[in-house]
Formats: C-alpha cells, sequence, structure tokens
C-alpha cells in the first residue's frame, strides 16, 4: 500500500474520508502490470473529484504508483481512494491541493465459474436508495446504503442484491451496474437520482454502439425488468454476470450478454 | 488523540470507517473535565451503533478515555468515533467485536457572542437532503451532505444554513437541530426520513416537558417555518444560537429561546 506515495498502511485519524467520507475512490483490475481501461478509469476519478472540489492527482503519477504495487503481482486488483485530506474540525471543506491518496492492491477474487456462464440469482434488497442528485453517479466515500444491502445479500447467502431507489425505480447492483435487454433494444438505469455510473457501465454503452445495438439510459420500473430478454451485471472486478433469477424472473440463456462478455473479457 | 486506547493519530487505511463511512460519531462539550449530558451522549452513540450493528465499547471504557485526555484541558470539546473496524475488502459487513474506537479533543470554539445574543442570519442552503428512512437519525460517517451544505454557508460568509429535504420539509441547520415557536407550541421537524437527531434535541424537548410547553415533532414546511414567532437551532458544542434572520424571516427577540440557553447552558 502507498498513501501519498510512501509506503505504509496508516492514515491520519483527522482525515476528512474517515471523519466524514469526504472522497472518492475507484476499484480496477489490473492486467500484466496495467491498469484496465486505464484512461476511463482516471477520468472518472478526476470527474468525482472534480464533483467534490477535491484535488486529483496527475495520471501519471497514480499509474506510477499502480504499477510500482503491482510489479511482483501482475495480475490483481487495484483501489485508489483520494480523500479531501487532513481538515480543520468541522464540516466545512477546505478546497486546496492537501488531498491524500491511498493507492493498495489485492488479489483478484476466485467467483464460482458459474456466475459467469449460468448466471446468477439475484436478491431484490428491502434497502432502498435514497435520491440525491448532487452525490448520484459520484463514486463517493459515502457507502452505507451498499454495505446495509450487502449484508442483506450476505444473509440470504446471494451474491448480488437488486437496488432501487424509494420510487420503486430499479438503480444497479449493490456493487454493479445492470443491463437489460428488451426486444433487440439495451436498457440501463437512470443514474440522475443516485446509483453509481461505473467504467464498465460506460463501456458496455460504447459496444453497443459500435455493434449498432439501440441502448438506452432510462428510469426503469420492476416489472419492466422482469419482462427482459436479459439481465445482466457488469463491474470492473468481475466482468459480467447474467442474472438468472430474479424471484419470478428466470432465464437461462443470454447470447448478448455472452458476446460482451466475451468482448469484455478481451479487451483493455 | 486515542485509538483503541493507545496514544496515537493513526488509524489503518483499510479501516472500513474510511472506506465507506462505515461507522458513527459524536462531538461533546466538556466541562470540568467530565463530558456534559454523557449519559444521553452514550445512549445515543449506543443506539446508533446498534442500527448499524457495531459494536459499541463499554460507556466506562469511553468514559474512562475521554477523562484521561481532558486531564490537563478540563473544558474542551471531545469527539469519538466508532468505526466497524478493519474488514474485508467488499462491502458486506462483517458482526463482530473488532470495532475501532478512536477519542480526540480540542479546544472550544470561539463563537461571535452576537450568536447568542443577537441570533443569527441563516443560509437556505441549495443542497437537499436525501431521504432515507434506514439512516435517518443517525449520525453516521456519511457526511457529504453537511459537507457540500457546509461550503455553501462558507461561500455565503454566513454561521450555519439550513437544510430541507428534497420534498420541501424543513429538517436542520447543517450542524445542528432546528426549533421553532408559534402560539405557544415548540415544533421540531420530524427526522424520519433524514437528518441527525442530536442530544441537545432530546434535552430541549425534556426541557419543554418539564415546563409544560406543548412541544410537537412535525413536518414543518418553509412557509410554515418564516410565520413562527420563534426559531433556534441548537447544538452540543455551541449550545443554542436564536435566528434572527432567514430570507423573509426577521426577528430580534427571542425570550423562550433566551430562557432555554439559559438552562441549557448550567444543566450539565
Amino acid at each position: 500500500m502507498l498513501v501519498n506515495g510512501l509506503p505504509g498502511e496508516a492514515i491520519s485519524a483527522e482525515d476528512r474520508g474517515l471523519s466524514y467520507g469526504d472522497g472518492v475512490f475507484r476499484t480496477l483490475r489490473v492486467q500484466q502490470g496495467y491498469p484496465v481501461s486505464w484512461l476511463l478509469q482516471y477520468a472518472k476519478l478526476s470527474r468525482d473529484c472534480g464533483a467534490l472540489k477535491i484535488f486529483c492527482p496527475a495520471a501519471e503519477l497514480l499509474l506510477g504508483e499502480i504499477q510500482s504495487l503491482c510489479f511482483q503481482q501482475q495480475d490483481c486488483i487495484a483501489k485508489i481512494i483520494i480523500t479531501r485530506g487532513v481538515g480543520r474540525r468541522g464540516y466545512a471543506p477546505t478546497i486546496g491541493e492537501n488531498s491524500t491518496r491511498i493507492i493498495s492492491i489485492s488479489a483478484t477474487p476466485q467467483y464460482d465459474t458459474n456466475f459467469f456462464s449460468s448466471g446468477i440469482a439475484l436478491h431484490v434488497c428491502q434497502l432502498r436508495l435514497g435520491n440525491q442528485p448532487v452525490l448520484a453517479g459520484i463514486k463517493h466515500l459515502n457507502r452505507l446504503e451498499n454495505v446495509l444491502a450487502a449484508g442483506e445479500c450476505q444473509e440470504v447467502g446471494l451474491p448480488e442484491g437488486l437496488l432501487q431507489d424509494e420510487r420503486g425505480f430499479v438503480i444497479s447492483g449493490t456493487r454493479s451496474n445492470l443491463f437489460s435487454l428488451r426486444n433487440g433494444t439495451l436498457y440501463t438505469p437512470d443514474l440522475s437520482q443516485c446509483g453509481v455510473a461505473g467504467v464498465q457501465r460506460e463501456r458496455v454503452m460504447a459496444w453497443a454502439a459500435a455493434q449498432g445495438l439501440p441502448c438506452k439510459i432510462k428510469q426503469i420500473r420492476m416489472e419492466e425488468l422482469l419482462g427482459a430478454d436479459e439481465i445482466f451485471l457488469v463491474n470492473s472486478v468481475f466482468g459480467l454476470w447474467p442474472v438468472r433469477e430474479i424471484s419470478s424472473y428466470h432465464r437461462t440463456t443470454h447470447p448478448v450478454a455472452w458476446k460482451i462478455q466475451a468482448w469484455l473479457n478481451d479487451e483493455k
């Protein structure tokens, strides 16, 4: 782990990342010593920092630090946390260049191979996401909703959960973005009120555009989702998991999802 | 500062308090070496930990640590942070007794004395609080909304801001609870959807009960608030500030607020 460029595992207990979750992060896959989709990942990190007026370190600096950590572990998961740094007491933010950066790596998780081929059964989370347009889309450190939702999945023993917002619109998985296919059109939930807009979501939309497959961002209701031809989840760690089952939704073939999955696995 | 009972300023960069804001806190006043309203403060801390299934250290342990820090600074502000501790990667919570506790103290801030006597002008925040009934009331570490709202107040140069929720109900200050008085009844906003239920709010409600002054928890709209006879804010650090001005609301006498203020200052 590197904290502000130095080897170490400790941060100040007065860091605003801890006090208020005042920061952003990204989790990404490293293959052959290089972070997958690095430019997109950095673009999102930089945009998220900008939205909170947190100073974002240069791409070259972060890339160099990730690569130095991955020197002996060329295929792994890297995590970048950028916080507003150590600040004075009180909520009011300091605007400046004293952000804290933390780079860590961990082993690539080994998932059940059936999750990739047959797909997963999805828990419908009881917790509904609150709407906050100012923070929607940002991968910030205020993630208690995801913690509680992941706790629900853990309790029922399912690998992922489906999150809806308070109005009943489908938003995402607890740690993944969602797509559905219906009559030859791909849909992904509107994230203007809540949820995290991940890099894989953007990549799948780019794939669809390149394929000439219509892809629409849309407010999706549960009953609409259950009528889909295919449903799948994407994130930067596991790639793509087709959804085999959500309560009354059962599906065992995912021709389009499998095509995207193969592409996600191949491309960088 | 004490981290898990040991002098130090550092916590693990893998603490879930940093990764996800997975923890709770309290800020309290220490007078003559003893934390004001300690039993109420601990009761809230313990309830908040319980709501997130985080292990809460014993009251005696925390009190002892606060008192040891305040040995040379008998009048100060203490802050307690309890996080879920260092956890495995991923949102899913670990339920156990490995929480992290951080106790720190700082000097009591010196506010403009006019804030206490003449009252303050309140900024009406543009940011609206998102509703999340599962987390409402809890003083957890997901405080980005407060950070952004405090940033607004800082920009306009006002000491506090008024927060409304997305439906337009008045909720609180950015770091304080709100009361209004109208026709001999005290009102404080319903916090079942968002906001933090502070100890001073509870104390003021207890004061009203003891005085025979009716006090109601209520969904309050802005136009209702602006028609109030008195408005004031309370928190554990500054005590009570009457509100002199909110946009079109102007008031210079606060007989009831002043009575409560005197009582808050006297009691422990």
